[in-house]
């Protein structure tokens, strides 16, 4: 197809440890190789509110890649939780789990990916905003979760696309992939734009 | 826990040979079995707008279960796409589904789910709302979809967990799994409420 054909002529990096960024851009339908980022380890920038720490550290994630040759783009991402005006990253073990779905339980709360777009010329940074609600989760339920899904690797403490998801989430509104660590819809758009815009 | 060893006390019987609700149903973590409905054939009852559509076929699909033992639980459901004041079922062919992605390509729809409980001694039924929005679809794109992903058993002619999903919704407001064809957060709650209605 034209669009796949057009994306396919850059060497498209993801420098992304996540199983699941790795198969929502591969559903995508375009090639690229995975790279490792020099860092998983996300600092939460002070001064900044909402999209802009996603945006911010995933900005973070590209700023080791100064030697990118000309036909390379590079993807990195990076998903947070929002919730009372303050940011929920991925729990440090089990008792930080459960407080965070105790704070999420019955409430609504926002879910914001940054991408950063880098090349040797050019960064190209946006970010996706959905907001979740969760019903009410009973104690037992949260313990569940936990205990069989360990959500230790996902921002605040769960994954949409698991058993919780199924059962706690009365409604969102945006992108579901977004909430799953990668807005791909909008990706594939600015990918096909890029390409677009430097081929011609 | 303590909520599945209630729903469980049921003999719940799924009757779909949809492969994404008996996945969804499966994922909730209760246990089911699956019966044959005695027609999978949705016709579009006459008189009927909206989630009321959805709803109809869903009892429908329950009205030929006459005969459910005291523990019998039974659900049914029906998807159904709806678009500027009519409904998309499943596509007849090629050409259908063509007309379909067309159709929705650049616009909001509403996705609805009827489901229907039904026991021995009663029937309850509800229905979820999605509201769907579509980025615009180059001919390329939805020929490309419809080729490679035969989507002839989808109601408007597409899934939202395949490839056109990710490349083309923009947002939902509401359930994704709703659309999905399953609204797997209300069913739970719904099975949870009549588990305790009954025992207690």
């Amino acid at each position: 197809m034209d669009s796949f054909n057009r994306i396919n002529k850059y060497n498209i990096l993801l420098a992304s440890a996540s199983i699941r960024r790795q198969e929502l851009l591969k559903q995508l339908g375009i090639k690229f190789t995975i790279v490792s980022p020099s860092s998983e380890e996300e600092i939460i920038p002070e001064n900044a509110y909402r999209e802009g720490i996603a945006e911010r550290i995933a900005m973070a994630k590209a700023d080791s890649f100064t030697d990118l040759k000309d036909n390379d783009l590079l993807i990195t991402a990076d998903t947070i939780v929002w919730i009372d005006d303050k940011v929920l990253g991925k729990p440090a073990d089990y008792a930080d789990a459960f407080q965070m779905l105790k704070l999420l339980s019955g409430k609504e709360h926002f879910v914001f990916t940054g991408v950063c777009l880098k090349t040797s010329s050019m960064i190209k940074v946006f970010s996706s905003e959905t907001l979740v609600k969760f019903s009410e989760l009973s104690d037992e339920e949260i313990r569940y979760y936990i205990e069989n899904y360990k959500p230790y690797d996902k921002a605040g403490a769960y994954g949409i696309q698991e058993w919780i998801g199924k059962v706690a989430v009365e409604r969102i509104e945006g992108s579901f992939y977004n909430v799953m660590g990668l807005p791909v819809q909008r990706l594939y758009q600015e990918l096909k734009k890029m390409c677009l815009e430097i081929k011609n």
